[in-house]
């Protein structure tokens, strides 16, 4: 089944994160693609890396958001990589969860095609469940998700000039 | 710092494991309390009770609607037991981060007060992040609360007829 996690609002990574650890408690194998997210930097990655049963992958690890001087196709040819990667490991039919976070993201941006990533999804026959997060999913994988949750934002503490707190945010 | 996730989609008491597993990574000290779970039954209990600087409570472990033959005044006593429980841990000033998972829900269904539980968060003059998860979060607490995310339910597979999977449901 393929739930996506998307919306404006905190909590899709977290929600994620939090989908891994219950998965886990009943002895799944989980693996987990980043998309955008600097290694060492967010407190749950120095855990995860440490349970059993998870493997954990990273690709793009800063969006041209967080260094204009990094050059687009450098971040394409990452997110291509992250796509080869989840090739294989649908192919590999090791595990019960995969989760993609971010990969809304590296759609909107254009860094991936929907179709792109709709081809690798459809390709197996995989019984695994796949979390596809990140704000902006494209209509093609809502439509053909089974669950889809939009985490929508009613108040925001960086509205009111508050910053990034480790522990909480990352 | 306050933090509410609420509404009738997947992923509020995954998104606070989550973000028990981030403030873990930081080295914060965590400290969930939750209601109407039962032990065990959960995965990522399983997972969370063996890691370092997290302190896992549980009280009232079936809410009536998953056993009604059980006594309404003993779930209120259960859901008091969880108030003195938060009120002490908030007195003793251990923890960065701690969790209230599904108070809302013992909010909306007369359980708790909500101004017994804003009596108790008003009470200490505590630093520490305090989430609150469950639908239908009352009025009181989303007016105080620093962050509010609306877990938006747009599919879920229940409504085709498909039953609570293991490593995902619970």
């Amino acid at each position: 089944m393929i739930y996506i996690y998307t919306g404006h609002g905190k909590g899709k990574t977290t929600a994620a994160i939090g989908q891994t650890i219950r998965a886990l408690g009943h002895k799944k194998k989980v693996c987990l693609i980043q998309l955008f997210k600097r290694k060492e930097y967010y407190g749950e990655q120095k855990i995860l890396r440490n349970l059993k049963n998870l493997d954990f992958f990273s690709f793009a690890p800063r969006h041209l958001f967080c260094n204009p001087h990094h050059v687009r196709t450098d971040v394409r040819n990452q997110c291509k990589k992250a796509l080869n990667c989840l090739d294989k490991i649908l192919k590999s039919k090791k595990y019960n969860l995969i989760i993609l976070d971010e990969f809304n993201i590296a759609i909107r941006d254009a860094f991936i095609k929907t179709n792109e990533l709709l081809n690798i999804l459809r390709a197996e026959n995989n019984d695994a469940d796949i979390i596809i997060t990140g704000r902006s999913a494209p209509k093609k994988l809502v439509k053909i998700a089974n669950l889809v949750t939009e985490f929508k934002e009613i108040k925001h503490p960086y509205k009111n000039g508050i910053k990034p707190k480790p522990g909480i945010e990352y």
